[in-house]
């Protein structure tokens, strides 16, 4: 097989239903999103699977999601159906919830850090949102894109955040508050919760 | 507590004084910063405390420094004062000095690289010449921003450039110089030192 | 030596030829390909010498190659010769050819990920992709640009796939399929291998 097509070379690219410009936000998009897949992949090397067995799991199901959230980026003229789910993003908000009870209460935003691992999903963190803003700027651009992608990539950013602070907490590593911070953590509380 | 609001699922977002397009250069650039925040917390796990205690200590206050630096940027209508003070950059240039004395001599490129905390500081390098640009264009747009912002940022890249060099004089790695430089550093040569 | 000059504190800076502000497109261009040379320095140190000398040499040649490049980007008003050359891309090609060789033949996406190497080389392939994007962007303003540095960029990324699965193979690693793929690695069969 021969790897490289060299039809690239020009500046244009072939998508699904179409072909576009390389700098297209659409690109940019996807491509972003091909990053923040690799990112997760560099996060899985640096957890240790006998702690963090149901995370991996999480993240490679994840990985998978990523390239449908991509391929449905990269699909125009509705050619086809979309590969992302709803029920990807319930799953994630239920994952959410337990997470955020396994690690200690927060009230004030913390330094991305501590362990490799959690300092690695914090990157996976800031590049999920990197990918939401160019999602954002895409539908901006007046192009149809699949409704399910940005709320996905915007709960992605929140569940890494609750796993990293998972994973400090398992390795006995302490969260480092932001010396200035203001108790920013509260917004999220259910009304059932306030009593 | 619940981490997840659903607030910004349909591409907006708040800030502190207002609500902005996720899309926004402000946004994009206080999202950068916290990826750049993230990536001085990938750094931090790579260096030995025994050799890194001065480094550790610095990186530790730049963590807390670029929390303010975003927060100055999440910033409209001059609703509340910022946070980020000069005498930060002037603490910083004091440490370049510092360090520079302390790696050898240099008068071409070298390639990033060597140790793996050299590595990733230079990646934190590069990344803060990315978030620079992005208050750059933020500044562009006629959007107001806190001076000290931009001279923070242009001084950050070159404090991680002059560790960079000392962490691996320390671990023993050499620099290795691009092979087709010119002798590219001589414009920042002080008078008195050319004699 | 002073390393920082402070010429820059007010968003615009020197390149080859002239001065532009840092917003400019060509310096997000070659500032993308300073990050991607990071990428690829970090990566180096996750390569073991006695299983990678023939990739940790290539890494090294690119290391200088990405400076080339970067130079060429950052030079305006044709006042010097380019420094990358097609020859680069051609022994880029041969390696590719063969690299492919090694690893498992594959028709379907993979997930980014494995050993750390790989993990590591997978994110320089999409920081590549990034560059190219910008590069492309700037082609589009109508800005003069060496022919080369596209070419450069898109083949580079697909050599970075070739010894991301090169490493795993070697690493004894298995490359996670991506479940819902196509069969989409044929388009670039050779009439020859088709028969
Ligand atoms: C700016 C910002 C960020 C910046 C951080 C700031 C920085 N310095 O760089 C960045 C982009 C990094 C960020 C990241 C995140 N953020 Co944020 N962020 C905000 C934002 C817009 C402002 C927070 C802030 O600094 N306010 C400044 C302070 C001074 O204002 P204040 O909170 O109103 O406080 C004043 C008064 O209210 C009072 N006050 C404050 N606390 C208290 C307490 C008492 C008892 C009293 C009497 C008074 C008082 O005093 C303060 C001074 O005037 C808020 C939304 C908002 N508009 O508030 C979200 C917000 C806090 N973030 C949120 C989230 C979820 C996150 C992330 C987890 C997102 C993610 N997935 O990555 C991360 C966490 C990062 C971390 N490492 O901890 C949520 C929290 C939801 C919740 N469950 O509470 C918020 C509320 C946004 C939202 N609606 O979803 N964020
Ligand atoms: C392009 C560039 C970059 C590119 C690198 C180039 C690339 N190939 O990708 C990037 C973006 C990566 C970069 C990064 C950095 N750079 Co830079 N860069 C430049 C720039 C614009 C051009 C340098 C260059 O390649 N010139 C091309 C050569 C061919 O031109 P030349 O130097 O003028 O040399 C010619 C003649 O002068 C003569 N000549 C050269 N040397 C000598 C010596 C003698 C004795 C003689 C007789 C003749 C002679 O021969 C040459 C051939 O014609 C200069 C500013 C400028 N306008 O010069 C800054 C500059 C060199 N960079 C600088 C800095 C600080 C950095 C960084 C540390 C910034 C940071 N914080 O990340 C990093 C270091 C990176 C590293 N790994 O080493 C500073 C150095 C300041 C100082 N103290 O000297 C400069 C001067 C900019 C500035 N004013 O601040 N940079
Ligand atoms: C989208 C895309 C990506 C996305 C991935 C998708 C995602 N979900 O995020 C991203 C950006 C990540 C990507 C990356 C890469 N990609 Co890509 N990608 C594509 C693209 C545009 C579409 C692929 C796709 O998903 N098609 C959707 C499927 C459903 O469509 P289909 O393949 O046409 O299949 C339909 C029919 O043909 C049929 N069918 C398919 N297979 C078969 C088989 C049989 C036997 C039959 C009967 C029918 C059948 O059923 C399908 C359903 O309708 C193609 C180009 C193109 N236009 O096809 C390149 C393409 C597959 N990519 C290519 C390459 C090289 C890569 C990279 C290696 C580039 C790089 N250097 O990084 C990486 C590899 C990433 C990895 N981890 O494996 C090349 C492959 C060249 C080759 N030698 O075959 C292609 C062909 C582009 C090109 N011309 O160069 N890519
Ligand atoms: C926590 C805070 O982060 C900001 N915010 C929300 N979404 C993004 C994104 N994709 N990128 C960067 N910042 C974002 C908002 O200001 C929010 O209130
Ligand atoms: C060292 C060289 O790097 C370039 N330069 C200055 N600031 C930035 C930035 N934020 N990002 C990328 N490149 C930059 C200029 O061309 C300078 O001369
Ligand atoms: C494999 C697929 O990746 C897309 N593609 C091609 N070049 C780039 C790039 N620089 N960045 C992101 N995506 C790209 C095209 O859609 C191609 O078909
Ligand atoms: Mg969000
Ligand atoms: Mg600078
Ligand atoms: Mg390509």
């Amino acid at each position: 097989m021969r790897l490289y097509t060299r039809t690239g070379d020009k500046g244009d690219t072939s998508i699904i239903g179409g072909r576009v410009g390389k700098d297209d936000v659409r690109v940019e998009a996807y491509g972003t999103v091909d990053e923040l897949n690799c990112v997760v992949g560099m996060a899985v090397t640096e957890l240790d699977p006998a702690k963090f067995e149901d995370i991996l799991s999480d993240l490679e199901t994840i990985q998978h999601e990523l390239f449908d959230c991509g391929g449905d980026l990269a699909t125009i003229n509705g050619k086809r159906g979309f590969k992302l789910q709803q029920e990807s993003i319930d799953e994630m908000e239920a994952k959410i919830d337990a997470y955020i009870q396994e690690a200690p209460e927060l009230e004030r935003f913390i330094l991305p850090g501590g362990s490799k691992g959690s300092a690695h999903i914090h990157l996976a963190r800031t590049v999920a949102r990197r990918a939401e803003r160019l999602v954002v700027a895409l539908i901006r651009t007046g192009e149809d894109v699949h409704p399910v992608t940005l709320k996905y990539l915007n709960r992605l950013s929140d569940y890494f955040f609750a796993i990293a602070r998972v994973i400090n907490f398992r390795e006995g590593v302490k969260d480092v508050e932001y010396v200035r911070s203001a108790n920013v953590f509260r917004g999220g509380k259910r009304k059932e919760d306030q009593q």
